[in-house]
This record gives C-alpha cells, sequence and structure tokens, in this order.
C-alpha cells in the first residue's frame, strides 16, 4: 500500500471517528473548500451547507463505519468506494438505521494533505 | 479540450442517444466488463444486471439528457459529474421524470476506448 493510499485512509478512519465523536471541527478539517456533495433526488451542496446540516444535528447521538470496497489514487487525484453503515439517535429517540455506498474523489491538496473533494452519497 | 475529454462527452451522448432510441447493443458497448453501479439505499450490480433491467424496461419509451457539470481526465481514468433528466413512459401510461446528479468513473481500455466503470446514479 503506497502513502497516499495510506493517508485517504486515515483520512476516512478520522472522519468516522470525529463524526461519532460530534468533533465537527476535525470534520471540516477533512472537506476541501470547493468540495461537492450530491445526494439523491437531485441535491447537491457545499462545504458551508454540509456544515450548516452537521449544526442541525449536533444534538443526535452518531455511530457508524465505513468500509472501503475499493481505492485507486490517480496521482493528486483518487476514488473510493465505501460502504457505509449509520446509526443516528435523536435525543429521546429511537436509533435510525441506513446504509449504502459512497462513491468519493479526494484531492490532495497543496499542503500535501488529502481531502474529500466530490462525494456521491447513496446512503438511504 | 484534450482528445480524451472529447471522446468521453462523445461516450455520454452516444449513451444517451442509443437510450432514447432502444439501442441496448450500444449501451452495453459502452459499460466495462467490470462496471459497478450503485443506486441509493444500498444497492450495487454488474454490467449483466444492468443489462437485464434494460431488457426489462425495453417496452418503456425513454427520453433525457445528461449535462456535464464536471470533467476531469486523470490518465486512462476520468470522472464526471453529470446532471440527468429522464422521462420514462410505460405503454399506455403516464410519463414519469426523474432527475438528479450522477458521479461516474470511466477507463480507458486497452483498445484506446473509453467505457463507464464505475457510476453513482443519484437520479431518484
Amino acid at each position: 500500500m503506497g502513502e497516499d493510499e495510506r493517508a485517504i485512509r486515515e483520512v476516512v478512519d478520522k472522519w468516522i471517528e470525529a463524526t461519532k465523536a460530534g468533533d465537527s471541527a476535525t470534520v471540516h478539517g477533512l472537506i476541501d473548500d470547493d468540495a461537492v456533495f450530491m445526494v439523491p433526488g437531485g441535491g447537491m451542496f457545499g462545504k458551508e451547507a454540509f456544515e450548516a446540516s452537521s449544526e442541525a444535528m449536533r444534538d443526535m447521538k452518531m455511530d457508524g463505519r465505513a468500509e472501503i470496497r475499493e481505492i485507486e489514487v490517480l496521482g493528486d487525484r483518487a476514488w473510493i468506494r465505501n460502504f457505509i453503515e449509520i446509526v443516528m439517535t435523536p435525543v429521546n429517540g429511537e436509533p435510525v438505521h441506513r446504509s449504502g455506498y459512497a462513491l468519493t474523489i479526494f484531492r490532495k491538496s497543496e499542503d500535501g494533505k488529502w481531502r474529500l473533494f466530490r462525494d456521491a452519497n447513496l446512503v438511504g
């Protein structure tokens, strides 16, 4: 496994751990400023909207895991196919389970760090 | 625009035209044998299952368009972000409209042709 692949796997692990811990500052550091997120049914949004929706869910307990099924590094871009399982538990509510694939493109920034760049999230 | 980008745009155009014409043989020629399709809610399938589902919809009239919003060529891989609108009309039925993004990875094969390799389809 090359250094870049290892670094990208670390980004994914860090993302999941920080999400579970409610550490949104860490998650946001893993997102490229020009990132585009896509969700089913026509929606797309950028980093700011992602942060706003994370903020709106801050009282929810998050659990989950991401299993990287494929990864290809192509210079300063890479793509991964992830299988994601999440459990969201609202305050005083029942846990909600969701799962699905995500196809994600990462970009290696000028600081040498890999960050999420394009994300098609099919979890539902 | 480079030669590869032009070739990939031609694949997308050809895909849409062939889909509208019900020409499944042409569509299938644009799909890598190792392709993986992902759809909302956990599903993934390969080229054979894609062909079976096309066959099941062969009596449906298909219309639509794909608007490439972004494209990046990375050696013998490329990714595109497409906005897709489709109208499916069953025999004696009302047209059904669907739209959404797709994030797609193409692979340049040994024969020099670009084919669909990974596809996250958020149309819904």
